[in-house]
């Protein structure tokens, strides 16, 4: 039998994904429009006061492409809280101008290699700084999740936890690499959403998220033992920059 | 030719996940979202009422993301009854805020090794309380179905009865890992849904789902021979609260 | 190259799922719906006037689960007659309440080696029975589509006629198990729809499809060489339970 | 490196499966169906007047089942004309009643097999008959596309020249003992549309599609070789009955 | 370890795939479609405005068949200006009547094979004029994504660099044969989108298309190493072949 390494989990994250109803903003007027935006400017705001406060974290980005308009990011101790900033969402005026189209939901997720005899998880400040993260304030973010994939002979969870660590060893060097360029946020989600793992990067420079990408893609740990789902990108907008885009 | 354990089936399961069109129930002015959760909570009542008297069992959960919005589960002795129970819920004026978005029907379900020489499993309270279960009312819930993979080398009905049930010992050895931690109720599928069965996890740490599938997932079992379908996790929801999340 | 097993055809089959709305069926208001469910009556009074009649044959089931409301089956002599058939439920005015969620076209198929020697097809009451089946009034149906799997070494029609033959016997035996328990219709559909074939199963007890197609799937023919798709189990509805079903 | 054999490329093809809103024709009224249906004959009339002048071809057909109502097949000199075509048919009152399901864009397709040393292509009378065809107006039709598979071992495009050759010559010979019963028109989609290919039946027994597909599926070429799509079946709807289709 | 070759990379390119509501802009009545049509007009204007100063490049498409009406291709210095670009276009009346059904984002590349010792990539005129290309203004475009396959003994990124320079070379040699006819533009998308590649090719003969795919399929580099997404085929449409496609 192959053998799991321990994991050390963090907050819970919900990415949540959404379209504008252009027609409908358009057809509410420009008063309701006021309306909805206070509504959402005044979600946001809570959401970073609780980030100021470390009750959690934040970001809302302008996602390019038709596949979403907007990605909300949320970070929290509970799912509890996750389902309660979702329902708070909903229940906004702006809510109704916009239509889910994918959210995942997943929990920051660090290998236990990191954990070091003799240092205590819940208090080490490294180690809770990355377990509960301020999300960066880049310009740019990337999401994808992604399996480990178990076909045939290209199967992951049957290898030894030797072999996989050296094949971890590898991959990492390859993000190693881009130290400085693109910050990597790693959540876990089996037993909680359809893929194993939520990848978010952050970078000032959208070009390093397709050389990191296509670099590691040809490490082994990638090429025969990783499946990838769909790639979101978007910028980090806030309060002027949101304005403008939901200016008609 | 492989040969098949036979199975001990218990209640039957409909699992219901439907999400809110809030815009609508917005619209709808307090008075009529009064009388929709005064048919939900009549509605609610009534399935516990017959849960009381052991005609069946019942949950509902406020379900995290946007995949859903809410999960209730209903185990009864006919699909009859699940069929009748999914009916009333539509004629409710609540359900004209939902909107179906996945459900699936199965059949309670035990490997019949729990069938000891001598036991009367209609009768014996132990299987009983097991294939008639009262869903635990623990904070948190997780569903997902799976398949037994059917892939050249990795075929799950060409292994042996040997074969198989000293790979399910060693499954369930892990499972046993989590007991008190985490409860489990295995639902058959085959001929009633489209996977082969539905797994419901209780727990009071959404985060112990996250540990066990990820261990198990290492587990040959699942590792070579389990194909698994969407994940939902949700949290128990009862009259307050249920009001707290449906208040405008 | 491998030889193929010559098919009798019978009837054309059409399997019609499809949801009410709910919504706009409670806004249509008492005699609206009266008159919706008068229209269907007399749609399926006509099909039931035609199987007495020998001209097909017609079951009509509530669907369990939120996938479907309602399964409509048609056997008709011809595919034009099929596609009227839709014509007029299209027509009425209770199909302005549902929506056709899936359907199936396929043809009622025996394999040729039920045709002996010196027995004329056209003739034999027997063969003619059972490729113009009047459905089962069974409690319950089951419905689902397969193929024979083509992927590298688990290629059916790769197989030598002698052991697609030795196969099919052995996976006949489980079948003839459930004789008195289950009745199967097996309808083809190679050229016609999506799936190879379709399998529409009755019985007075739903535990016997979970039971029988569980059991089947240990035999090498499904193990290796099928591929499932949706399974739709539902329950025969006559005038009072249609009734009872769609009043509000 | 393969080689590939040179294809001879005739008319394009545009085949446009389209549903009807039933409840949206029922509400329009008398006056705007009769409308909508002339602004259709009209169009139809323009297809087989251009089909007349040997400008294209077309057909018009009732499909089976529910994934559609209509199919329309047109065949042209140029992409251009088909996409005309589309815009003008949108462009009828009719198509407002109507809902694209399924469109596939391909072009006839001949093997340079049959172009012999010493034929000019372009004026032989025969080789024009069959890359210009005139729809056959069978009593029914039947749609697929299809790819060769490239999977592992089963890779269609790694196989010789001449180990190709031989297989399609197999698979011809199944292909002419229908001759007469069913007619074939193949069209080659690579770069037009997501398939590889596009199969069109006639014939005026419909069972002789499900024959033809069945006893191919044996012959290696499809049994190793081919991946299919849907398939849709479907009746020459011409005038008279297409009024009698639409009128409610 | 495989090791990548490095990619040199030069404008956003966004492919934004639209259908046209077409009821409700036969609905919507003269006057406003006039103003709709304007508004589009000014859109496109300022596209070709900025691409005549090099600051982009703009390109707009009549889709065959109904999978899309229109398709609209921008590339960019940056992303931002891609999704201001979509919210521009979502801000115009015209926007109002569109559904979007696709979209791809990705980035012009080039291999570095192209960079020659001594070559200045920012400012080499050759390569920068590849790297920002003005979109060609032929009649006919075709649109597809695609992948390198990663399937057991076909897994491109195991090969050699060595293995893959060969087999890029030969593959270029076939793409070569079509110099003059059909113009590709190659946009890696790793990181960004769905898929790893999108390619965009160009001619005034569409079954160039056709006979380009279709050789290079039996090239072992797609044969066993490609995956492809979804096609699209359009042609080129400016101001008055628009006008008159949006005419009623």
């Amino acid at each position: 039998m192959s053998e799991a390494v321990e994991t050390l989990d963090g907050w819970y994250a919900f990415h949540d994904f959404r379209t504008i109803d252009w027609a409908s903003w358009k057809l509410a007027g420009k008063e309701v429009r006021e309306q909805a935006i206070a509504e959402l400017l005044s979600f946001t705001e809570q959401c970073q006061a609780d980030q100021a406060q470390r009750k959690g974290s934040f970001g809302q980005y302008a996602v390019t492409g038709t596949k979403a308009d907007f990605l909300w990011i949320h970070m929290r101790e509970t799912v509890d809280e996750l389902t309660e900033l979702k329902l708070a969402f909903q229940k906004t005026l702006f809510a109704d101008f916009t239509e889910p189209v994918y959210s995942y939901t997943s929990c920051v997720e660090l290998s236990s290699y990191l954990a070091k005899p003799g240092v205590d998880v819940d208090t080490d400040p490294y180690l809770q700084s990355r377990l509960k993260p301020v999300l960066p304030d880049n310009k740019y973010v990337c999401f994808y999740p992604m399996n480990k994939r178990r076909a045939g002979e290209d199967n992951w969870y049957m290898l030894s936890r030797q072999e996989r660590g050296e094949m971890m060893k590898n991959h990492g060097l390859i993000g190693r690499k881009y130290a400085g360029k693109v910050t990597q946020i790693i959540t876990g989600s089996q037993g909680l959403d359809d893929w194993e793992w939520g990848v978010t990067l952050y970078s000032d420079d959208v070009l390093q998220f397709k050389k990191l990408v296509y670099e590691m893609r040809f490490d082994e740990t990638s090429a025969r033992f990783a499946d990838f789902g769909p790639f979101y990108i978007g910028s980090n907008v806030t309060g002027h920059a949101l304005q403008r885009m939901l200016t008609i």
